[in-house]
């Protein structure tokens, strides 16, 4: 039976590519952006969440089997939106939608995390994320004196963590599972694919770029597989796709 | 195209059920056993170990696709055996087959560890077969005051995580992954599922065993995805399927 699967961040990059793969499977496909989607809205302000739920229920009163919490921002230049977006927007949609997934037969969401999370960063603007605290985060972010994405995708990492084996996910039925890609090639990675010393680092820990940066559509590949998971067990996990990011930088944790 | 596959431990349980699966899908799949399979071996002897990777080669003398390590033992009454196959066992599969693998075009490598590895346990063990030393690491084992199928399991699992990254594995584009069952029923659970202290514990740390244990053919829709994954940039990672216990247990893990 088809399946209705609601996409964020679905006008660009992994998400696009995402949404095609879906289409392509027989799935019915709820598009969010802030342009070229079925619902189209700001995720960085309460006014573009509250959209998204109310428009996702209109469009999907039977309810929703998945969800890919997938739309985020990597700009330098705009710190307050990459928190509002990649952690506060990505819970918001979670748990906004989640009465919608409590609908369906075989619910699964999954979160877009990113190999990112684990540099160094602030642990101040991490636990305020976690607090929930947006106001205090975004003036934290404002004030960071380097790119806070990688703060940004650790928080929500650690979200996904604290909340998928919880009564309201797990316990309901609802497998909760997060993806933490790689270097991919898209829009948002392209000025940093520009910079020389970047793509030194990056080879640094990749033993698999030797073949190229991912495409989005590799990404999307164990998307589909998340969104569409058949059986009960697979809930809670964090999956690296980062040509072997993660475990040439820790191969100690198992 | 067709793919050829090999698996270790397919005449039962989750090995079984993803030969089948893979079959299903089309793929070429060799059997190894200690019966009921296209190679008999014995994985707990050299010899065992020696006739499986001259059998493969007859077998498959253009190589193989993908490797499944997945035989395993549980038996408390066999301490020896246990870390024999499931660590050293595992090592000489994919070690002895790696050759073969490199044949293939997008050759792909998945080993079985288990949510067991997370309990604490014996470090010397798991020090003892990391370093190779199987001799001392079965002497050690016949002394145990408990199950050493924990601690054989986290050696697999520590062994993955540091040679997936490797020059031999991701460096020659050969893709090695982890799945950790969580409870499944199969012939090797049977008799710890009739212990009720052992459900009740089981209960405590899996949010979905409210709705059963996993089948052996749900770990297999996992594996046969990571078996015939089609991209290149999945690697090193280890993933439980174990109905939340890993995300229960350690939701602080990232």
């Amino acid at each position: 039976m088809a399946r209705t699967v609601l996409i964020t961040g679905a006008a660009s990059g992994i998400c696009r590519a995402t949404a095609d793969a879906c289409r392509a499977a027989g799935d019915r496909v709820i598009t969010v952006d802030m342009h070229d989607a079925d619902i189209v809205a700001d995720l960085t302000t309460a006014e573009g969440r509250a959209t998204l739920v109310s428009e996702a229920e209109r469009l999907a009163p039977e309810g929703l089997d998945a969800v890919l919490a997938g739309a985020g921002l990597s700009r330098a230049d705009m710190p307050r939106e990459t928190v509002a977006v990649n952690y506060f927007g990505a819970v918001a949609t979670l748990e906004g939608l989640r009465p919608l997934l409590a609908k369906s037969a075989r619910p699964r969401a999954v979160v877009i995390c990113s190999t990112a999370a684990m540099l160094p960063g602030n642990d101040q603007l991490v636990d305020t994320c976690l607090a929930g605290d947006e106001a205090a985060a975004l003036d934290i972010a404002a004030a960071a004196p380097r790119s806070v994405y990688p703060d940004s995708k650790r928080a929500i990492a650690k979200w996904l963590r604290r909340t998928a084996g919880s009564p309201e996910w797990a316990g309901s039925g609802i497998l909760l599972n997060g993806v933490g890609p790689g270097v991919v090639e898209t829009a948002m990675t392209a000025p940093m694919l520009k910079d020389p010393q970047m793509i030194e680092m990056i080879k640094l820990s990749n033993p698999m770029v030797v073949d190229g940066y991912a495409k989005p559509e590799e990404i999307a590949e164990l998307l589909v597989f998340l969104l569409g998971y058949t059986n009960h067990y697979l809930v809670g996990q964090l999956i690296y796709i980062d040509g072997g990011t993660d475990v040439v930088m820790r191969p100690e944790q198992v």
